[in-house]
């Protein structure tokens, strides 16, 4: 398989190890940062390099929408056009549809709703979100899935579970199919678990993700709106079904305190925009939670945000805070760097304790210092 | 003196040195980038390093109003508060306070003026300049001056001209005297020549100024609506009065045609805010002219946008339009960092066509290829 793993070493049903793809390997546990539209917000390619970053994320909705896949794959595909040469993955784009898009329309067949920019109509079916992912041509794509809002009722999640089953068995048929664009042949397909909070369901949509032995495994709809102890739950109910051989992933995911709990279940990859849309809100996440840079309480503290290496620590909270009330972008743009340099070096640390036999105290120590008491409205999606 | 130039060589007027400061030395000539409020807009201090940035400029006026001279002042000065380490300039206040400033009074004594972003009252004299100067810490700091419209009447600039040679003698004063607050002692002092677009009151103001002998003399009010004609008859004037043994600054200039006219009239250092500027305008500079990357010629371009190295040649032009088509600030960082990248390179040009005795040819071809269409309001202030 073009995408695997190996696990060097398990502490409880945490695990670390390697996951290879054709554009490198990567230490896991693995944190991904997430290039909605081919870019890092704020952070060039070889500032993340810099920092460590691992894999990379592009969204296949925002991408489909502009600059338009085809345009991403007459420019080389996604690599090239963003330029990061480490290994990426593409979404299928159907969370976003579901989130983002106005005026949407769901049947067996697929989607059709219209771009939230601009009305454009669109269609989005298994068939096309992976030829559309085989054009961008990231190392791992994702099975087109359907993902209901976490106050869904029963009814409704275990008809979203039905599709979900329905369109992976489309997304592999077309996945597996001859005809392929350059480099599409070693790209890597991800199924997903949906089911919300309900065991049962959740039980079934493993059992009809595994029928398919694929290079990798995702866990989907979480993160939209349940509360961590849910979340949690969902974890322990899943995370045991899903093969020790193949790469765990969950999607979406999240706080430190969520990575941490999450390593403790044995997933291996995660996503989330939180690095980045935290830096740009003026957040900057420390050991001890995050810390509200603009607040007054930092306009004179000459200390660094903590001892993250980055492109920020060489300045102090005061800069920052500075930057930040001055409307420089640059405040954000530091406190990008810093969160996802803070990311990476707690997805090491864990593989550390990992490896070291410690991971519980590590976590019980995390769990203990580290306080999150961000609101959502803190930190609003902001394209 | 702790600010001095060694000329390696000329070619006719134009000279290619290397200016010494306490904080390393520079060759000449150089750009000093424009970091307003202590930071490069969207590039950090790691950033302006690698690509080779000389000297960072901070503007006294913008730091003054925020975060305040006395909070720099604490937290180390304006080389720690921003983590830049090599060699900085502060202007005096003078140009943002005639330029941005609401509700100002120009006495014999000072400008009593009004912040533009509050309204909050504020004195400059010279010998506060000097002083909030010194609480920054730059390696120069520049004498306090009044520098016209470029409109004004002959009375008005001769005025300004009588004013900026009294306020002269009290920069200097004030620069000299004791009680310097730590690091002060090594600050260089340059002053300034006025005179608008009058001969003579150029001439005056340069005799006013070389008095003083000072380890720097600079060339002010020009780039302040004047035509490219007009700025290169004042440097013949004025140019050849300023004496070989000392840097001559030309400030607030300008775009790489104005550069490479005025390394022909011997001018050693530059500042100026369009490679930043113009670059969160989507504007990238070239040998053959800007290039304005928004427009649809480049939306499928898979060329870099030259062959300047910086964090943007590794992707294309249709990359860049993608991401300032999606509103992504990616995309003016990325053009920042290539015209700061490419300015750096043009000095670097020009310094070695001097030091081969070939200058006369490059500004030839430059000037034969260099097509400059930009319109003022294409790329406005914005902060």
């Amino acid at each position: 398989m073009s995408v695997s793993i190996t696990v060097h070493a398990t502490d409880g049903a945490a695990r670390a190890g390697t996951l290879h793809t054709p554009h490198g390997a990567v230490p896991t546990p693995c944190f991904m940062a997430v290039a909605t539209l081919g870019g890092l917000k704020g952070v060039t390619v070889q500032q993340a390099e810099e920092l460590g970053q691992g894999v990379v994320l592009g969204n296949t909705y925002h991408l489909a929408l502009r600059p338009g896949a085809e345009r991403v794959h007459e420019l080389g595909g996604l690599h090239a056009f963003c330029g990061w040469r480490g290994p990426m993955l593409t979404d299928s784009g159907g969370y976003q549809v579901f989130s983002l898009a106005a005026q949407r329309k769901i049947s067996d067949e697929g989607v059709w709703f219209r771009s939230h920019l601009d009305g454009t109509p669109f269609n989005l079916t298994p068939e096309e979100s992976i030829r559309i992912q085989r054009l961008l041509g990231a190392d791992i794509i994702m099975a087109f899935d359907e993902c209901p809002p976490s106050d869904a009722p029963r009814a409704e999640v275990e008809r979203a579970c039905q599709r979900t089953a329905a369109w992976l068995e489309r997304s592999v048929a077309a996945w597996r199919a001859d005809g392929l664009p350059r480099g599409a042949a070693v790209q890597a397909l991800y199924g997903i678990v949906q089911g919300g909070l309900e065991r049962d369901l959740r039980e079934r949509s493993a059992a009809d993700l595994l029928r398919h032995d694929l290079p990798g495994n995702a866990i989907g709809g979480l993160a939209v709106g349940e509360s961590f102890a849910d979340r949690n739950r969902v974890l322990d109910w899943v995370a045991p079904l899903l093969p020790a051989a193949r790469p765990r992933y969950l999607m979406g995911v999240g706080t430190p305190l969520d990575l941490v709990e999450a390593v403790a279940r044995g997933i291996d990859q995660f996503d989330c925009v939180l690095p980045t849309r935290m830096g740009r809100h003026g957040i900057a996440y420390t050991d001890h939670g995050p810390l509200r840079i603009k607040r007054a309480e930092f306009a004179a503290d000459p200390r660094p945000l903590d001892d993250t290496p980055s492109q920020a620590a060489r300045v102090s909270r005061a800069y920052i805070h500075h930057l930040l009330k001055t409307g420089e972008h640059l405040g954000g743009q530091l406190l990008s760097l810093h969160n996802l340099a803070y990311y990476r070096r707690l997805m090491a640390r864990m593989r550390a304790a990992i490896r070291a036999g410690r991971f519980a105290a590590f976590r019980e120590g995390f769990n203990a210092s580290f306080k999150d008491d961000l609101r959502p409205d803190e930190a609003p999606r902001d394209g």
